[in-house]
């Protein structure tokens, strides 16, 4: 673990428009195994499919609806990687350590775990921490 | 080991401008170790940091000229995440099982290790083959 909690790289996100026409690629091709398949509230509302890459996830995100911030990406940026997420112990810990100072909202995410957005930093990068315990079953 | 021969995934890439002006905040604030620092003339020229998260690498990619797939990346679309990269056993086999019938070239890549890159599909995911045998010692 790092001096601010985090465990490993827990996912990386993947914007699809329809996961249905995704999906065959990244389980027939790839030969990737879905670990989970499930609806969340979070990020404005998004479906989700966990696909183990046999130490990381790889996560197809797909709207909802048609308004929150995963609509609005890809609107703009259209299909493609979206965000990393990284897997801590302590998500209250993790979040005083890499943005002191700052209000972080933290919500329920894919797998029933307390998961929160970090602010967007200049590079690009959109990152994600996710904490290692489920709080909720996840939905499937 | 997948169908296609994935291993798991060797790395993300994220470019950046400047690496030194990068760095500071994937080791000092994430606390991710530095692993390899070294130039590769593979996507046309570049500086590769290898941080290790814990499960998989991430990359740090910056073009060493003006010209470039990677100098191109960053003119059009800024810095940010750029590519996943699986570890396959034998690229050779594993590009045959991917994209049967497509001339993929393959170079030596960062780490000594022999790359290809898939050719580009709808969805904008960007993606990389790494052999997980080092063919040459990477320059440092």
């Amino acid at each position: 673990m790092t001096s601010a909690g985090i465990v490993a790289l827990d996912h990386i996100a993947v914007v699809v428009r329809d996961i249905e026409a995704s999906l065959a690629y990244y389980t027939c091709t790839l030969g990737l195994p879905i670990v989970s398949d499930e609806e969340t509230e979070a990020s404005g509302g998004a479906r989700l499919v966990f696909l183990d890459a046999g130490n990381v996830m790889i996560q197809l995100i797909s709207p909802l609806r048609s308004t929150g911030p995963i609509a609005g990406h890809l609107e703009t940026h259209g299909e493609g990687i979206h965000h990393l997420c990284f897997a801590v112990g302590d998500i209250k810990g993790a979040i005083a350590a890499l943005v002191p100072e700052q209000d972080v909202p933290v919500e329920i995410g894919g797998r029933g775990r307390r998961t929160a957005f970090l602010p967007n930093r200049t590079d690009g990068v959109i990152t994600e921490l996710t904490e290692t315990a489920a709080r909720i079953a996840p939905s499937d």
